[in-house]
């Protein structure tokens, strides 16, 4: 059995299926992995469609992950194509989750099928959520979680979200920054802005910490990380009268680090600051934290090797090994076993007019054939 | 005619008169002033109730002013006296404007009053308005220029704010800080906060100048004046993504300033540390200005020192001339005349059980009828 992978990527694409809904997505894949032989279970939790599908009982296991749930479609009077039409207009596939990622499913998924007629060893196993671009709580965690209760496991995974700036093969990805927001809050005393020494005013104290902490003082840049970069999202105070001081304002902090770093070593860092600008300016800091993923990398080695040759062999190009770029769910495949991300251009995810080059689909179908090939021979 | 001003505070209490709401106030002076013999003119301008009243066509001319209008009552579950219904006990009469003014007004209509039997030459002219809390573009303003167009004028001024922080007696006020607020947008590039190369962080710049703005550098104390004071009194971005650098932010900024500075020379400091900011971190930053007042001073001389007797030989205390506190209406009389503030104890003001000592009314109306002896002397 055969699946066009262009023609999976325009049935996907008109399933509406903007976060959490499942828009018919997960359930097309579903029967269709299934005619062509693979055992399908849902994991699905918290409202949330996900389909753990494997072809094979015997080792290794290589996995594929991926995602059908797209961000919203933004003013969709800007588009120039319905965003759920899947329209092709001189070779280019336009439509939400054109790039990020239905595309990369569709071509993984008809390697994958196309693989099932080779007879050989092993297994191949394919996790498909409906929550990536949301929290991520119910997704491919979800799976992971089914895969642990059921006895599966996975000795690889490749995940297949876009990974390249601007032309096709010239960068996969072997690890991610971590990422972590932080509020910091300080606590002063409200009061009139005419008599400033009967109130402390929290603004005064957090521009002090603030201008601590952008100079984010670690030159850390490694051969395979970008720099740690910390960015204030926002400052807000609302305060409505320019002639009261406030109680408290707030900042909002997000840190990409990269495996110089954890969490809590920045936190403490953090931490640390804050005492610091209590002493020069007396106002109190209060912060919280949400870790989205610690930094990780699969180390170069066998599984890079085979990636970069494939890609190479069709493309023509031989990919950087990079982990620059946000989060993805790499992030918690990695504590289940070497993952690396490999897939399209991903210039036009999340915007108005998303789009692929059809051509761009057959050739990361042919990447994927020639890794499972390689991997199973 | 005699008027009790403990009564005439009472009866102004028990007016409503939240701003812009007369709620009976101007009114209820208006007649007693006009049944005493004044010529009473309303100066009523944009909603506002104003009223001039005076007393003789010769001069010299000494003028009163005082609001009627008060500040909300805040929460009126926590007041322990109905804050219009002016009970005393104990000696301690409560409610909103008790203190700031209702009483500083019926302190010097009183002695304004009697000393219409004296039968000396001269005028008074007393210049009450129902929008002082307000933003009072059509208070006090507005019967300075009712005064102008109909050729009215005064030879100096006393404003009947409370005056005293703590004991009767202890301060007046000859002049008054200037206040302004600035408002400055910091405009950068939104952008994705895993790339900042690629965007450009307003909040960044902002803290870039904001910390060199709150260490305003000029230790400018004089000895009438407090130093200036700037008070970053908001910030605010108003992004709900974490992960996304803004295009803007913005502070909100007041400064109290002496007569070291105008409003001008401190907005061309601002500007040029906004250039200087702009060079540091390629943040471009926009101002806009609101002033409420400059600073002014009425140096002290023959005015201060009658009123200094006055206060003295009343009280007992000998009070500093001082130019602190937040603005009054005096920084509009300031520029038709000589202008000095004279009142009671302002603890109270504004808060949850405004009050005044029914002896400091009987004592402020005594320290108004010795000023008014002495000036028509
Ligand atoms: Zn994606
Ligand atoms: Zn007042």
């Amino acid at each position: 059995m055969t699946v066009d992978p262009v023609e999976l990527t325009r049935a996907l694409v008109r399933c509406p299926s903007v976060t959490p809904e499942e828009g018919g997505a997960i359930g097309l894949l579903a029967d269709l992995l299934a005619s062509a032989g693979f055992r399908c279970e849902r994991a699905d939790r918290g409202g949330i469609a996900n389909l753990y599908a494997r072809l094979g009982d015997t080792g290794p296991v290589l996995g594929f992950n991926g995602h059908t749930d797209v961000v919203p479609t933004g003013d969709r009077a800007a588009w120039t194509h319905d965003p759920f039409g899947a329209e092709i207009v001189g070779g280019t596939l336009f439509g939400r989750g054109a790039c990020d990622m239905k595309s990369g499913v569709a071509a993984f998924v008809s390697a994958a099928i196309s693989h099932a007629e080779s007879g050989k060893d092993g297994s191949i196993a394919i996790l498909i959520t409906g929550d990536e671009e949301g929290d991520g709580v119910d997704g491919t965690t979800a799976i992971l979680d089914h895969m642990t209760q059921t006895g599966e496991r996975m000795d690889v995974c490749l995940v297949g979200e876009p990974t390249c700036p601007e032309r096709m093969g010239e960068m996969i990805k072997i690890g991610r920054r971590g990422s972590m927001n932080v509020w910091i809050t300080a606590h002063g005393v409200q009061g009139h802005s005419a008599y400033p020494h009967r109130a402390a005013n929290p603004i005064h104290g957090l521009i002090d910490l603030l201008a601590r902490l952008v100079e984010f003082p670690i030159e850390d840049a490694s051969e395979h990380f970008d720099p740690t970069t910390l960015q204030v999202t926002g400052v807000d105070t609302g305060n409505a009268a320019s002639n009261v001081i406030p109680a408290t304002s707030r900042a909002m902090i997000n840190i990409r680090f990269n495996d110089a770093h954890t969490s809590s070593s920045l936190m403490e860092w953090i931490e640390t600051e804050m005492t610091h600008a209590t002493e020069r300016t007396g106002i109190r800091f209060t912060a919280e934290t949400k870790v989205s993923g610690e930094s990780f990398i699969t180390p170069p080695g066998e599984l890079s090797d085979l990636i970069v040759r494939a890609v190479e062999a069709e493309t023509g190009a031989r990919p950087v090994l990079s982990t620059s770029g946000g989060t993805s769910d790499a992030r918690f495949i990695r504590s289940h076993c070497p993952v690396v991300e490999v897939g399209l251009v991903g210039r036009s995810m999340h915007q108005i007019d998303e789009s692929v080059e059809v051509e761009h689909i057959r050739q990361l179908e042919r990447i994927y054939a020639r890794i499972l090939r390689e991997y199973f021979a």
